[in-house]
């Protein structure tokens, strides 16, 4: 079938209607009528060919929201009407060690994304959801449990909540713990509203004074303007945790001092140019870690969203029309969002 | 108590005999003939001035095996006439959460070193194992079941061998569990005996094929030549732990690409250059971690010792006498020795 999307020929080019095609759904498969995509900063940098050549025809979006609108014969967890979602990913081998934990995320064999990755579908690479129609293996597939006027909101989980999630999760945030949190923005303010709802005592940082109202209303308990070093040596030694979502380049051994023993310092986001070296022995002498992590499993991401439809949480978010995605994406370079786009799918043009 | 001792009074000049004051013993205290002392890296740091001035008279040895010639009325774990180790540390605050957990490694106030540690006995500075007595509190005495004609070589395992057990427990080696081991050196080849010991699949890296043999003799189950690309392509994603010994910059990519997910490179040594700024991406794409250890806390040390007693193992040692101590250093810095030096205490002559 085809369907009305939105995208690019060229890194260079802005994005613009374009029309194509999804597969037939097969046994295993669910078709989804796309209402809501949020915008990743993912979605730029592959649009702008800003990691490289990107595949073109080139459709982002890999936070989707949407309907059902029919099933394969072996679907069983699905039916036509459910609200469901589609995150960064939409295969994986599923033998590897990593699958068989239900951690497609780091598939040993190489995932597939949700686009710009290979397939065997036309035109020979996924693309994604800033598009109306979808069709996705069941198993990549998320069940949806929020009200029905949240679901724009509930988007952004699908990328942004998943990648703070997991981590927490993964270094046991919880009560008695002190998080922290680097960067405010689309991943930041997801980690410090889940990080609180996990019941961990948590503090974001921001080299804005201005941003600290806005972290104390997204649920942290207190704020750390990062340039403000006395402010900074009151917290050395005394988180567990820190998650740090910046991707620009920056000095580590800050956070890393405020560790205390066993302490892990964990990054999301790649930078383009490499971090100042971190001091060892700032890791040696309470024998600290600094690690990373990506997104997360299907079954992490499912219990995300059961974790957030029943604590009522959802991204914060600013809908727009399809048409505007490049001036969103300007924005999002000057951090002029709070703290997520969403598209509003129905505003995809015929192309 | 005046005892021989070998120290030097500033950092560019060899070590010579000296005649140090020691501690009357008080009730905690344990007295110690010292037999036998091993030569760590850090010992030459210090007595050089290469980690900055050190406090002089310096009189370094943290690998200290000896026999206890007099005990306080309070110390209830020994008697005279036992043999006992003491290691880097010779108090802590005993009271912080680290302390309080037997991590006096990690001490949150500020442990005293065995020398060059600020104290309250003359000289107003700690003076270590190049000498023929000491006095240190019960509980940073630990005791030896080893063979008498082991002692020796029971020596470096108060440093080299906690400093590497340490970190293999806390991340968990054990049977099916593959560990790399970087840099074949005192602390090294500790890693490959204590590894293979504890029934970890074990792999030692060398820059020099010409060392694969002594590593294969040390008990590791394969050796690799790291400067071999094609032999570091095969274990990619294969390690659950890397324990990286060497101390000279260098590039940790080439090790955390062999981590498996979830795998870790823990650093024992701190470069004097940073590292190349380790590459995030590696960290992100299959959640690893580089983490650093320091030496460990006297019940893991304890738990060590009697480890290595049960299953035999000591360190491989050359025995010096004391005035060759400059000569030691110099050979270290070419990797000349396999793998400690050890100092008969004996040898020591009156100042």
């Amino acid at each position: 079938m085809i369907t009305n999307a939105y995208g690019t020929h060229a890194g260079d080019k802005p994005l613009e209607p374009l029309a194509i095609e999804r597969r037939e759904p097969g046994p295993k498969d669910v078709s989804i009528d796309i209402q809501f995509c949020g915008v990743c900063h993912s979605d730029l940098h592959t649009a702008r060919a800003e990691w490289g050549e990107a595949k073109y025809p080139c459709v982002p979006g890999h936070e989707i929201v949407g309907t059902v609108t029919a099933v394969g014969s072996e679907v069983d967890r699905f039916a036509v009407g459910d609200t469901v979602g589609v995150g960064c990913l939409v295969n994986s081998c599923g033998h590897c060690a990593s699958c068989k934990e239900g951690l497609e995320n780091y598939c040993e064999n190489g995932f597939t994304l949700t686009y710009d990755s290979v397939t065997k579908d036309a035109p020979g690479h996924t693309l994604g959801g800033y598009s109306q129609h979808i069709v996705v293996q069941e198993h990549f597939v998320l069940k949806i449990n929020h009200a029905t006027d949240q679901l724009a909101a509930v988007a952004p989980l699908l990328c942004a909540g998943i990648t703070t999630y997991s981590p927490l999760k993964h270094w046991a945030a919880g009560p008695g713990k002190k998080v922290g949190v680097v960067g405010i923005g689309g991943l930041g303010h997801m980690a410090i509203k889940l990080s609180h709802a996990l019941g961990a005592h948590t503090a974001a940082f921001t080299s804005t004074p201005a941003k600290k109202q806005d972290a104390l209303d997204l649920g942290a308990d207190e704020v750390i303007v990062s340039r403000d070093e006395d402010e900074m040596a009151k917290h050395i030694g005394t988180f567990d945790l820190i998650l740090d979502t910046v991707a620009a380049s920056h000095n580590l051994d800050a956070y890393t001092a405020l560790l205390k023993r066993d302490g892990a310092l964990v990054l999301l986001g790649v930078p383009e140019h490499p971090h100042p070296s971190p001091n060892v022995g700032a890791l040696i002498f309470q024998r600290k870690t600094i690690g990373g992590s990506l997104i997360g499993g299907l079954p992490e991401t499912q219990e995300m969203l059961d974790f957030c439809a029943e604590k009522g949480i959802v991204s914060d978010i600013e809908m727009i029309a399809m048409p505007q995605i490049d001036e969103a994406y300007d924005r999002m370079l000057k951090s002029d969002v709070r703290y997520r786009f969403v598209i509003d799918n129905a505003t995809i043009p015929a192309a």
